[in-house]
C-alpha cells in the first residue's frame, strides 16, 4: 500500500478535476457572516458536536472499536451494523467545523478516534467493527451488511478534513481501507456490490484528491454492476435498493431514498469525472422525476415508511410521510452536483427549498433535538421523546428526539450546516454565481477579488452583493433569480433571469460597488396538482423560500383547531415582523363545523350537511420553527373555504 | 386434568350461555342455498381448503410437528413463530365446512393433524413448535411469542369440531393445553399476557362450550392485565399491542388493528357473560371510535403499515391502506358479538359493508388467490406475483396471491366463509330476525318453525322471507333496514324501522305467508368526511350494499385513465345488467388535461392552469371485482368535475 499522492486542495465538498459549467469555492473562501446559519455554524460547533460525540460514546459507537483490542470489557458490540458510520459522519462534521477556525481539543478527537480505529483496522486495510466482532463474515451480506457504505463515510470524513484543515489522519485509516476495497471489488473482479450506495460519491471524491484513477474507476464499476438483481430480492424487493434496472435504464427514481439519491450524487460525480454526457443526463431525468410528483412542498422527500421508499409519482400525503431528513440532504447533495454540472437554476431551487424548511426544521433552536421523519401535517399532538430516550426511526414522535436507534440523521445535519458555506456560491476567473442567499465573504482568488454578501434572507428581500476587492478584468456577478420570485428586481430594474435562471450583470466593477437584488417577500398562496389526491382542496402559504404552517401546540386548547380552520384564499394575509425571522403571518377563513358529520367517514351525497363555520383567523408560522413549543397540531396544507 | 363436561350443543361460531338482546341460531339451522355466498361456501370446500392444506404442507407447518417426534428430517423449524396458527386455523375451516355435509377424507385429515399435535404435545399439555424447537423458552417472549395466539386458534378450532360434527378430537388436545395455561396464567398468578389478542374469544367459547367458569375467568384475567405495561415497549410501543391503557379506560380503537379487534371481541364475550354493562359500554365506545373516522368506505380497517395500525381519526388514504383482511374479519366478528349483545344494526351496517366489499375482494374468483393488503387505490398496475410465490405482506402487489410469507389472512377468510351461515340471522321462540340478506333455509326448533328467505341480492333489492312452517303463536319477523336504504318498502309500504334499525312485522303466520322487502337499489354517491383529507374533493358510488370501483387493466391501454377521470356528479348514472351479480354501471365526467402542470407537484395559485379536460365515461364495477383482470389502476373514490 502506498501513501497517495496529493495534488489539488480546493477546499470544498465537491471538488470536481474536470470542467463543470459552475466551479465550487473552498470552504474558507466562502465564510457565512451572519444570520441564521452563521448562528447555526456556531451552535453546531459548540452543542451539536459535542452532543452527538456524547451519544455515540453512550451508545456503545467507540466501545464497539475498543472490545476488538481488548480496550472495553462490554460483553457485545452494540447497535446496528451501520454504527461505525455514525463516528465516521460525527467526524465529517468535526472536520468540516475545523474549517471555521482551529480547536485543539477537536483535533485531538480526531486524532484519538483515528488512533481507535487504526489499532482495530486489519493489516489488510479492512475495518469493520460488525464483521471483526464476527457477527458476519466479510462481505458475507453486501445486500444488509453496509461494509462500503460505511468505508464511504470513512473517505469522506477523510477528504473533509483534509480540505479543510490539510491534515491527513484520517485519511492515513481510510485510504488502506478504500484500497482493500480496490483490491477486492475491482482489481479481485467481484461484481456485486454495497446494499446501501454512498461510497460511490466517496471514492470519487477521494480520486479528486489522489487524483488516483483507480478509486474513480471502482466508484464506476460499483454503479455498474448494479442494476442487475446482484443483491438479491431482500425484504422489499430488488428495487428498494436499485438494484432492478441498471442505472443507465432508469429514469425515474425508486426504491429507498436515501439510497436512491446517494447513488444519484455518485453517479452525476461519474459522468462529470468520466465525461459521459448519456450518464448525466439519466441522472437529470431521475432527478426531474424526484422534482415532479415525489418532492414534498417542504423538501421532503420519500413518502412511504413501507421500505423508507419514493411512493408513486404523486403520493404526497402530508400526514403518512417518511421524509427522512437524510433523504432532503441526500437531495441537496445531489442537486449541487447536479447544479455545478450543469448551471441551472433549477437545482438550486430544490436545495433553498430544503434548506429553509425540511432541514431548518430538522433542528431545534437549541440544537441538539432533531426530527428523523418529518411531517406536513399532525391531526394531534403526539408524545414527546423525554430527553435520554432514543425512539426508533419510526416512532414519529411529535417533538424533536436528542438522538435516535438509528442514528443517521443528526451527524448528517451536522456535517452539512458545518460545510453550508461550499454549497452557496460559484466562481471563477471571470464571473461570480450567487445560489443560495446568506450573508457572506467571498474571496475568488482566481479572479484576484474579494466580494460580501449582505442580507437579512430570507426575513427580508434585499441581498446586496458588495465588491471588496474588484475583479481586474470585466466581469460577471450572476445572480439566482427563484422560481418563485415573480417581480425580482435588481438594481430596481425587472430581474430578466436567462434561461438558466440567472440574472446576470457582466461589466467592469469597481472596488467599493453594490449590487442590489430585491426578491418579493409578499405571502404568496400555492395550490398542489390536481393529481395530488392527499392535498386536493387545499393551499399552502410561502413567503420567499419559506413554507408555512399553521400550529396548535398541545397546551393552547384555546386555539383555532387547525384540524378545523378553513381559509379563505382571496382573502389577504397579513405580516407581523419579527426581528431577524421572517415574519409571523395571520390567515383568515373559518372554523368548519363538523358537529352534523357524526357517525362514520361518509355520509350519502344527497342530503349531506352544509358545510359551515365561524369566521376565525389564525396564525401561520415557518413550517421550521413547529413543535418547538411542544407537541402539538400542525398542517401545511390548508383546506379552503367552501 | 380432567375431561370437561360437554352441556352444550348450539353450533354457532358464537354461542352464549347469558341471555343476549339476539339469540344465534346454528350453521345446522341457517344453510346458505343460493347466491354468491353459496358458490363461496362449495368452491371453500373444493378448492380453498385444500389450496391451503397443501400450502401449509408446502410451507413446513407440519414438518414443525413432525420434526419434533423424528418424523420428518427437516434441520430447522421454519416460518413466524405462529405458524402453528396456519394449522389451527385450516382446522378450523375444515371443521365449520363439516357442517354442510359429511366429507371422511376432511375427518381424516383432522384426525392426522391431532394425532401428530397429540403426539408434539408436551406431557402438561403445551404444545408449541417453536418453543419446542428450543428458539425460545416457554412464555419467555410473551410480547412476540404468539404462544397464546396459537393456543388460542386451537381451541376455536376445537370448540368449531365439535359445534359442527359433535366430534372431539381436536378439542382432545386442545382442552389439556387449555389447562396448561389455566394453571399457569390463572391458578399460577401470572400477572402478564399474549402480545397478540386471540385466546380471550376462544376461552370464552371454551367456557361456552364446557361451562367450566374457569376459562371465562382466565378471559377475564388476561384483559384485566392487559394495559398496565406488562408486555414492554416492544418496537412500536405499548400501544401497539394494547397495553398502555387498561381495556375499561379506553374508548378508542388504537395501535395495531387485528390486535385491537380480536381483543375487542373477547372483551365483549366477556362482558356478555359476567353481565357486565360498563365493559360493554367500553366495547361499544371502542366500536364507534372505529366506524367514526377509522373505517374505510369498503369495510377495510387499519390505515397503517407501520405498526399494521389504526390511524388518526379520518386519517384514512385510498393509496396507503393497509387494510388487512385480517382485520376486517375481526371486525366483522367483533361487530356480531356487539349485534347479539345490543340488537342495534349498526354493528350488522358494518357487517354487511365489510362482507360484500372487502371481504368478497379477499379472494379470486378462483378461490385460489387472496389480498392481505387491500386498497382504495391503485395509481399503476403493479406487478402480479407468480403462482407459487408467496410474498411479504407489505409487498402489496397488484394481483392477489396464492399465500403469503405471512399466511393469516386465507385461512380467516376460509373459516369466516365456511361458517358464515352463522352470522346471517338469529331468532328465538318469539321472533326472526334477518340482518344479512342471502336466500337460506332457516330451520328455527324453538319456535317450531321453518322459514326461507329467496332473493337475488345484492343484483336484486327484492327480499322475499317465505313462512315454510309457521310458528304456533303470534310470532314477530324482524328485517334489518340497512343505513342506506332510503326509500326501502315493506309489503310495498315504506319500511318505519325502529330505533334499532329494524322493520318488525308481529303477528300470527301461516305456511306459505310471505314477507316481501324491497331495498332501494339505484346507483347512488357518497361524500367523504370533510376532516377526511386524503378524500376530500371526491365522490364515491354504491348501489345497495356494494361499493364500485373504476378499474383501467394493465392491458387496456386505450381506456379511460383512472388517475385522470373526474366524475360529473350530478349526471345520471347508467346501469348494465349483469346475470347474477351486481350490475356494471357507466359514470360520466371528463378527462382532465394535466399538460400544463409539469415540473412540480406545486403552483402558484395565481397563474394556475385552468382544470380542463374532455368529456368521457368509463365504466365502474364492484370493487370486490377488481384486479380479477390482472394488474390494473384503480380507485374507489373518483374526484369531482371542477
Amino acid at each position: 500500500m502506498t501513501a497517495p499522492a496529493v495534488t489539488t486542495a480546493l477546499a470544498a465538498p465537491v471538488a470536481p478535476v474536470r470542467d463543470t459549467v459552475l466551479r465550487p469555492l473552498g470552504v474558507h473562501d466562502v465564510r457565512i457572516t451572519g444570520g441564521p446559519w452563521a448562528d447555526w455554524q456556531r451552535d453546531t460547533r459548540s452543542r451539536s458536536i459535542p452532543h452527538g460525540l456524547a451519544w455515540i460514546e453512550r451508545e456503545g459507537v467507540l466501545d464497539n472499536f475498543r472490545r476488538l483490542i481488548g480496550e472495553s470489557d462490554a460483553p457485545e458490540r452494540r447497535g446496528w451494523v451501520f454504527s461505525d458510520s455514525d463516528l465516521y459522519k460525527m467526524l465529517e462534521a468535526v472536520a468540516w467545523d475545523l474549517a471555521h477556525g482551529a480547536d485543539e481539543s477537536a483535533e485531538h478527537r480526531i486524532d484519538d478516534a483515528v488512533a481507535l480505529i487504526r489499532r482495530t483496522q486489519e493489516h489488510d486495510g479492512y475495518v469493520n467493527t460488525h464483521v471483526q466482532a464476527g457477527l458476519e463474515t466479510r462481505y458475507g451480506n453486501l445486500a444488509r451488511g453496509h461494509e462500503l457504505y460505511c468505508a464511504g463515510h470513512l473517505i469522506q470524513a477523510a477528504v473533509a478534513e483534509v480540505r479543510a484543515t490539510g491534515r491527513e489522519t484520517i485519511l492515513s485509516v481510510a485510504v488502506p481501507f478504500a484500497e482493500r476495497i480496490v483490491s477486492d471489488f475491482l482489481e479481485g473482479g467481484r461484481d456485486d456490490t454495497d446494499g446501501h450506495p454512498e461510497i460511490e460519491m466517496a471514492l470519487v471524491e477521494l480520486y479528486r484528491h489522489t487524483r488516483d484513477r483507480r478509486y474513480l474507476d471502482l466508484a464506476q464499476r460499483l454503479v455498474d454492476v448494479r442494476g442487475h438483481g446482484v443483491l438479491g430480492p431482500g425484504l422489499f424487493g430488488p428495487a428498494y435498493f436499485q438494484d432492478d434496472v441498471p442505472v443507465r435504464a432508469q429514469h425515474d427514481v425508486v426504491g429507498h431514498a436515501v439510497r436512491a439519491l446517494y447513488l444519484l450524487g455518485g453517479v452525476v460525480d461519474i459522468a462529470v469525472e468520466t465525461g459521459d454526457p448519456e450518464l448525466l443526463s439519466v441522472a437529470e431525468a431521475q432527478w426531474a422525476s424526484m422534482l415532479d410528483g415525489k418532492t414534498y412542498l417542504t423538501g421532503a422527500i420519500g413518502s412511504r415508511f413501507e421500505g423508507e421508499a419514493f411512493g408513486d409519482r404523486h403520493e404526497l400525503p402530508p400526514d403518512l410521510v417518511y421524509g427522512e431528513t437524510c433523504a432532503s440532504i441526500a437531495a441537496f447533495m445531489a442537486s449541487w452536483r447536479l447544479l455545478l454540472a450543469t448551471g441551472s437554476s433549477r437545482y438550486a431551487d430544490l436545495m433553498e427549498r430544503v434548506l429553509h424548511n425540511v432541514l431548518a426544521g430538522s433542528t431545534a433552536s437549541d440544537r441538539t433535538h432533531f426530527f428523523y421523519v418529518n411531517p406536513a401535517q399532525r391531526r394531534r399532538p403526539q408524545r414527546a421523546v423525554p430527553d435520554g430516550e432514543k425512539p426508533v426511526r419510526t416512532d414519529a414522535p411529535g417533538e424533536r428526539a436528542e438522538w435516535f436507534d438509528v442514528a443517521c440523521c443528526p451527524p448528517n445535519i451536522m456535517r452539512t450546516i458545518a460545510s453550508l458555506g461550499g454549497y452557496l456560491t460559484t466562481g471563477s476567473t471571470d464571473g461570480l454565481q450567487v445560489h443560495l442567499y446568506a450573508s457572506t465573504r467571498i474571496d475568488l482568488p482566481a479572479a484576484g477579488a474579494r466580494f460580501e454578501v449582505v442580507t437579512a434572507y430570507p426575513a427580508d428581500g434585499r441581498v446586496v452583493v458588495r465588491v471588496l476587492d474588484a475583479p481586474d478584468d470585466v466581469f460577471e456577478i450572476a445572480l439566482r433569480i427563484p422560481d418563485w420570485a415573480e417581480g425580482a428586481t435588481v438594481q430596481g430594474e425587472p430581474a430578466a433571469p436567462d434561461a438558466d435562471g440567472y440574472a446576470r450583470v457582466r461589466r467592469a466593477w469597481s472596488t467599493g460597488d453594490e449590487l442590489v437584488l430585491e426578491l418579493p417577500m409578499h405571502p404568496r398562496l400555492t395550490v398542489p396538482h390536481p393529481a395530488v389526491d392527499a392535498l386536493r382542496g387545499t393551499v399552502a402559504v410561502e413567503r420567499g423560500p419559506v413554507v408555512y404552517c399553521i400550529e396548535r401546540p398541545a397546551e393552547a386548547a384555546d386555539a383555532v383547531d387547525t384540524e378545523l380552520f378553513e381559509i379563505d384564499a382571496d382573502a389577504e394575509v397579513a405580516e407581523t415582523a419579527r426581528e431577524g425571522v421572517a415574519p409571523a403571518l395571520t390567515l383568515r377563513g373559518r372554523v368548519r363545523d363538523d358537529s352534523a358529520w357524526r357517525g362514520s367517514g361518509w355520509r350519502a351525497r344527497d342530503g349531506r350537511p352544509e358545510r359551515t363555520g365561524a369566521s376565525a383567523a389564525i396564525d401561520a408560522i415557518p413550517y421550521a420553527e413547529w413543535a418547538n413549543r411542544g407537541p402539538s397540531q400542525m398542517r401545511v396544507w390548508i383546506p379552503t373555504v367552501g
